[in-house]
C-alpha cells in the first residue's frame, strides 16, 4: 500500500493545477485510502496529467458558483475583442454578478447556466463599468462612470513612490529630518476617503499618503515618518498639498520575534489531534453535507467568502434558512486630532482590497496555525490588473472541531444520573489581510441548529512615532491633552518607547439575507419589558414580560444591543408554523459588539453610517449588497445603508435582509505589540420555533 | 510492562480512598509510565493499602486549601463534645473559614497552618452559629441566630412530602384534580424568598411549594401539577395557607429521549484527540502551575470553586494577578403573573445548594461529555446532614485544550510571508446542577496571559401545564394577554402542547478579589467620548479620545455596560510601573451579558439588587463574600452588596473587590426541550500595560 501525500501531487503542476482547478485540495488521508498499490497511483497520475480537461476541470456546478479561470479569461477576451481595453488598462474589479434570486430558486441541476460578470476599468484615470456575459461572449452593458469611480489599485497605491518622494516638498521635510538616502524611503498613497478637503471635488481621483523611512530597521510597521502628510492627485500623479506637522524622531525599531518559533515552555507535552478516516462532510458539485447542514459557499475577491443556500434538515427534509451570508463592508477609523492620523480611515472591502495588498480580500491560511492540520483547504481565483486570473491555494479551509464542550447534560437529582452529549462543529475558515490587520472569518455550523458567526482580529497595530519615551512624567500632546475643566484626554497608548498605537474601531457589516422556510419573511422585534402586576398579586409585584413588536418598514428597523431595553432579533416566517402552531424563526443573537461614537455629520459616517446601528433590515434588492456603496473611491455616501433605508419600504410578509453590525473599539496595549493576540467577536443565527425540540438530544456519546 | 487503568485502582477501596483524599485523581496514563512491571506495580499496590496514613494521606499543604474528611470529623467531635449537638441538630452549613488575607499572604510553606470553620445548625427550628478552630480542637465562638436563618435543608425540602400530601386542603385539590393515588403524589417545599406575604414575620421559617403527580409518566420535569400553591411554616411542618389557582389538565408527558446516545448520523467519522505523555500542567502540594500561570484552587460546597493565588510569570517573576475569584450568588426569578411562579425566584449558592439538591452546588462531571476524556479529575469533600464526610469523585476537571485557533497570526505584504502561532488553553472546570438547570462553570487560562471566565446553562427548562395545546388560535391568558391599547404580552412559550416554559432571567455574580502586581488597586474607568476638533482641522472634525476617571469611592462605582456610552474597565495598580512607565492594570472586560428589569422596590431585587449593575467594587472586607448576604434564609436584604456600598467607602489605591454580574433574560423555545443545548457567557480578566509584549510572540509552532 503506498500513499501520496500532498506535497507529491503538489509538485506536478498540471494535477496541481487541476485539484485547485475545482477550487479544492483533496484531503490527503482521502488519498491514501485511495491508492492501495503503487502501480494504480501511477497510472492514475499519467491519466491525469493526459487528460486536462477531463473530470476534474474547473467547472461551475451552480448559478453561485466563485468564477473560474476560463470565465476571467472570456471576460478578458470579450472586453478585449470589443476593443474595450489600452495598454493602460487596469482591470479594478471583476466580480459574478449573482443571477437574480428568483433564477437561481428555478434553477435545477442539469440546466444551462447563465453567466455575468461585473467588470470596474480604469483607464487613464477614467473609470468604466462592464458586464459580461461569459456564457454568450457578449457585452450586456458598457459605460463611462460619471461620478463614481474604480476602486483604488495597488499600482496607484504603491507605483507612484518614485515620483512622490521627488517631489521637492517631500525632499524637504525628509531633509529636515536628515534623510538623505531615498533607496531607504518609500512614499504610497492611500485613497482618500471624503472628507470635503478642496481637492475633493467630484470626478477627481484624490488619494493622500506619508512615506517610511526603512534605516535601521528591523520591523515594517513602524517605520512611518512622523508628521509628514500630503494630498494626491492620484490621475496627475501630482501632490497638490503637503502639510508637515513637526519632527519626531523615528523611533528605535521594534526587536523582531523568533519568526520561527520559540523553544516550548519545558514540559509542554503534545497533543495528538487527528481525523484517521476523513472528514464527516462531503462536498458534491460544490455543496457541503454536514450533520443536517447544506450550505454552498464561494470566494469573492471583494467580501471574501460567501454562504449560500444555507438549509438544515429537519429529519423530514431540508428547510430553508439563508440564502445568502456574506460581509459586506469593513470600517476602521483611527482616532487622533491630527490629520495624519485622523485620515487613516478605511473601508477594507469595498475601497481597499478589491485588488490591491496583494490580490483580493482574502489571503492564504497556514496549516496548523490558522486551521488545524487535518482540515481541508481550498484555493480560489483571483485576477492580476491586467485582468488574467491566479490560482491561490488555501484560501478557505473547512473543519470539525471538538472543544470537549457538551452540547447539552443533565444530572438528575431523582436517579443520581448524568446524561448529556458531547459535540463537534463545523469551521469555515477565511482571513483577511488588510494590510496591518488580519481578522479570521468563521462560520461555524453547530449540531443544535444554530451558526455562529466569527470574527478573530490580529495582526500589526498601527503605530505613530511620538517624542515620549515613557507614559509617566511629562507626556506629548501627541499623545494626551488635558481641557479647561482638568479632564484628561487620551488618544493613544505607548506600546514601545516613542511608539505610540493609535486608538480606532472596527466595524463589519454582515449582510444575512436570512430566508426561513421561504423568502417571506417579517422582522419580530420581542422587548423584554417590566410589567406591572394588580395590586391584589400576593407575592410579587412586578414581573417582565415578553411584547412582541413588528416593525413595518425599514425605517423603523435601526436596532441596538441595550442592557436597559433587551430584545430579541427575529426573522419570523408568518406563513409557515411548526407543529405547536407557532410560526417559525431564526433569532439573530448579538454577541459584545459597539456602535460608532461619531456624530452622524461627520464625513467617515456619512460613508459608514451603517456602523450606527446594530441591526437593520430592509427588503431584498439585488442593487444593495454594500452597505458603503458599491462604488467607494470618492463618495461622498449617497449609496449607503442608511440613506436606502430612507425609502421606508415595507419589510413584513416579504423577502428580507438583515444587515448585523459587529463592533469594537480599540485602545491598544503593548500586550498588543508587536502582534496582537486575536480578539474574536461574535454572533449566532439560532432557531426559534423552528424545530418540535433540541436537534441534539439523541447524538450519540461520542462527539 | 503492566498498566494498570484508574478502574483497577478504584475497585481498591483503600487506594482510591487515598487518591481521593488528596483531592486528585492521578492520570491514568501517567501510572501506565509509573508501572514499568507487573512486580512493581503489585508491590506498590500492596505497599500503599499497608501505609494508609503516609504519602497520600488527605492533607492541608495550604491555608486556603479545602477542607479534608479529617477536618469535618475534628469539626463534628468538637461541637459533640462541647455539647451542642442533639439528635435533631442538622449540618446546614460547614465551611471554611478563610484566614485574614495578611495571614495568608504572610504564611510560608513548612509553617504551621491554623485552620478554622464556620458551621451553622439548624435544631428544631432554632439556628445556631458556630465558627470551630479544628487545629486547636476547641470552638472559637457559638451563638444562636436571631434574626437570621440557617439554609434550608434537603430533608426540609423533601422530607414533608407525607405531611403536605396528606394536609385536608391539598387532598381536595387532589381530589378536583382526580387524583387519588398519593404514592404518585410528591409535595415539597422550598425556601420563600422574602416578598412580604403575612407569615413572612421575623424569625418564622417559611416555605411555599406544590406537587409533581407521576401518573403516565417518562419525565419527571413535566409533571407539576398546575395551580396548587402552599405557604408552609417549615418549623410547624404546616401548611398555612394553599391557593388553588384553577384546574388545568396535566399535559402529556415528554417522550424521553434515548438516555444511551442515538446512532451517529451516517457519515460521521471519529475524532482521536489524546495527550500520549499526559497534560503539560504539574500540581505540587495543590498549586497548579501551567505555562506562565501558578494558582491554586478549592472546592467550596457554597460557591463551587474558588481559585487563589493566581500569578503570571513575566519571564522574571511570578505577579500577582488574583488573590481570589469565585461565584458569589446565582439568582433565577421567573416572569410569571401567577403566584405559584412568580414565587420561582432563586438563589441558588447561598439559599438553596449548600446541603441539598443531593449535596452541594458541584455535582460530578461525566468523562467525555462535560470534559475531555484526558482531562485530570478531582474529587470534593462534602458533608452529610449529620456532619460526618463523604468523598465524591470527578467535581472538577482540568484540562488543556486545542481549539485550532491561532494566538496571532499575520500575512506579510512586504514579504509575502505568513506567521503565526496555534495556541493551547487550560480549562478548570466544574458543573452545578441546580434543580432542573445545570451550569458548567469554566476558568480559562490562556497563552495570552488573559484568563476567560465562562458560564455554560444547559440542563432542563422549569415549565407549567397550560391547557393551550398550539400557539396560533386563541391563546389563554397564562400565556399572553393585551391591554387596552392592543399591546401583547407574554409571559413563556410553548415547548410541548400543553407545556409551556416560562421566562426567567440567569444571573451570576462573580467575586473577583483581584490584586494586580500587589493588594493596594484602584479602578480605573476609561471612557471613549467623542472629542471636538478645532474648526482648523483640515478633513475631520471629530475623532473619540479616551477619558480615565478613577471612581473615588464604592458608591461611584457602580458600571454598566453599554453600547452609547462605552468604557474599559481596568484594575489598576498606581504604585507599579511597567518598563513604559504605566501603571499596570488587568481589565474586566464583559462579554454578552444583561441586568435586572424588576424595580429596586420589588423584593427579590432587595435581595439581589446586585444584578441591577454590571459592576460593582468594593473595599476589601473578609466579612463581605456574599452579595445577596451570608444567611439568606427569610432575609429581608439587608446584608447585601447594595447596602454595603450604601458606606461609600474609598476604593483607591487600596484592596478593592470587584463584583461581576454574568445575565441574561431567556424566553425558552421548543429547540430547549427537553434539554436545552447549552448556552455560554463569558467575560476576560485581561492585562493591560501589565506586560512590555505580547507574551505569546514565541511560542512554539506546534500548539
Amino acid at each position: 500500500m503506498v500513499g501520496f501525500p500532498l506535497s507529491v501531487l503538489g509538485s506536478c503542476p498540471a494535477v496541481s493545477l487541476l485539484l485547485e482547478g475545482i477550487n479544492m485540495r483533496f484531503n490527503p488521508r482521502r488519498l491514501y485510502v485511495v491508492f492501495r498499490n503503487k502501480f494504480l497511483a501511477v497510472a492514475f497520475l499519467f491519466l491525469l496529467s493526459l487528460v486536462p480537461g477531463f473530470a476534474l476541470t474547473p467547472a461551475v456546478h451552480h448559478p453561485l458558483d466563485s468564477m473560474t479561470p476560463d470565465e476571467y479569461m472570456k471576460t478578458y477576451n470579450v472586453l478585449q475583442a470589443a476593443g474595450k481595453l489600452s495598454e493602460k488598462t487596469i482591470f479594478t474589479s471583476i466580480l459574478l454578478r449573482e443571477p437574480a434570486k428568483a433564477v437561481v430558486m428555478a434553477w435545477k441541476p442539469g440546466q444551462p447556466i447563465v453567466r455575468k460578470v461585473d467588470v470596474v476599468l480604469l483607464t487613464e484615470g477614467k473609470s468604466y463599468e462592464a458586464t459580461v456575459d461569459v456564457s454568450a461572449g457578449k457585452i450586456d452593458s458598457y459605460k463611462e462612470l460619471s461620478r463614481d469611480q474604480a476602486p483604488v489599485t495597488e499600482s496607484e497605491m504603491h507605483g507612484y513612490d518614485d515620483i512622490l518622494k521627488k517631489d521637492p516638498r517631500v525632499l524637504e521635510a525628509l531633509k529636515k529630518r536628515n534623510i538623505t538616502d531615498l533607496r531607504l524611503v518609500t512614499c504610497y498613497v492611500t485613497p482618500a476617503g471624503h472628507v470635503d478637503l478642496p481637492e475633493q471635488t467630484p470626478g477627481r481621483r484624490i488619494g493622500w499618503g506619508g512615506c517610511t523611512y526603512a534605516a535601521n530597521a528591523k520591523f515594517g510597521w513602524d517605520r512611518e515618518i512622523p508628521g509628514i502628510f500630503f494630498v494626491v492627485d492620484m490621475n496627475e500623479k501630482k501632490i497638490t498639498r503637503l502639510s508637515d506637522y513637526g519632527v519626531v524622531p523615528m523611533p528605535p525599531t521594534t526587536s523582531i520575534y523568533d519568526a520561527d518559533g520559540g523553544p516550548a515552555i519545558p514540559g509542554t507535552k503534545p497533543f495528538l489531534i487527528a481525523q484517521p478516516d476523513g472528514p464527516s462532510f462531503t462536498i458534491k458539485d460544490g455543496e457541503v453535507n454536514w450533520q443536517n447542514w447544506k450550505f454552498r459557499f464561494r470566494l469573492d475577491p471583494r467580501v471574501g467568502p460567501v454562504v449560500n443556500l444555507v438549509t438544515y434538515n429537519d429529519g423530514t427534509k431540508d428547510r430553508s434558512v439563508l440564502y445568502e451570508g456574506e460581509l459586506s463592508e469593513m470600517y476602521v477609523p483611527y482616532q487622533d486630532p491630527e490629520e495624519t492620523w485622523n485620515s487613516h480611515v478605511f473601508l477594507d472591502a469595498g475601497e481597499y482590497f478589491i485588488n490591491t495588498g496583494s490580490g483580493g480580500i482574502i489571503k492564504p491560511l497556514l496549516a496548523g496555525v490558522d486551521c488545524p492540520t487535518y482540515a481541508t483547504f481550498f484555493s480560489g481565483t483571483f485576477f492580476h490588473e491586467n485582468g488574467t486570473p491566479y490560482i491561490r491555494p488555501q484560501l478557505a479551509c473547512l473543519f470539525e472541531r471538538v472543544t470537549g464542550d457538551p452540547v447539552w447534560r443533565h444530572w438528575d437529582e431523582d436517579t443520581y444520573a448524568i446524561s448529556g452529549r458531547p459535540t463537534r462543529e463545523l469551521v469555515l475558515r477565511t482571513v483577511a489581510t488588510v494590510g496591518n490587520y488580519d481578522y479570521l472569518f468563521d462560520w461555524r455550523f453547530e449540531q443544535d441548529a444554530s451558526i455562529t458567526v466569527g470574527v478573530g482580529a490580529t495582526g500589526i497595530l498601527e503605530v505613530k512615532a511620538v517624542k515620549d519615551q515613557r507614559a509617566d512624567g511629562e507626556v506629548s500632546s501627541a499623545m494626551k491633552v488635558k481641557d479647561a475643566k482638568g479632564d484628561t484626554y487620551e488618544f493613544g497608548q505607548l506600546v514601545a518607547p516613542g511608539i505610540s498605537a493609535v486608538d480606532h474601531d472596527h466595524y463589519f457589516s454582515y449582510r444575512l439575507d436570512l430566508d426561513v422556510d421561504g423568502t417571506n419573511n417579517s422582522l419580530m422585534v420581542d422587548k423584554m419589558v417590566p410589567y406591572k402586576l394588580p395590586d391584589s398579586s400576593p407575592g410579587r409585584k412586578w414581573i417582565w414580560a415578553m411584547k412582541p413588536e413588528m416593525p413595518k418598514t425599514e425605517g423603523e428597523a435601526k436596532l441596538d444591543v441595550s442592557i436597559e431595553h433587551p430584545a430579541m432579533w427575529m426573522f419570523t416566517n408568518e406563513n409557515v408554523k411548526n407543529s405547536l402552531g407557532q410560526t417559525t424563526s431564526f433569532e439573530i443573537m448579538p454577541g459584545e459588539t459597539g456602535i460608532s461614537l461619531l456624530p452622524p455629520s461627520e464625513w467617515p459616517q456619512k460613508r459608514a453610517g451603517w456602523s450606527e446601528h446594530n441591526l437593520w433590515v430592509t427588503p431584498y434588492d439585488p442593487n444593495q449588497r454594500y452597505v458603503s456603496g458599491t462604488y467607494l473611491m470618492g463618495s461622498t455616501g449617497e449609496d449607503t445603508l442608511p440613506n436606502w433605508v430612507k425609502q421606508n419600504r415595507n419589510i413584513m410578509n416579504t423577502d428580507i435582509v438583515a444587515w448585523y453590525t459587529v463592533g469594537f473599539h480599540h485602545v491598544p496595549r503593548p500586550e498588543d505589540w508587536p502582534q496582537m493576540p486575536i480578539m474574536w467577536h461574535t454572533f449566532s443565527l439560532r432557531p426559534f420555533q423552528f424545530l418540535p425540540k433540541n436537534p441534539a438530544m439523541d447524538l450519540p456519546m461520542v462527539p
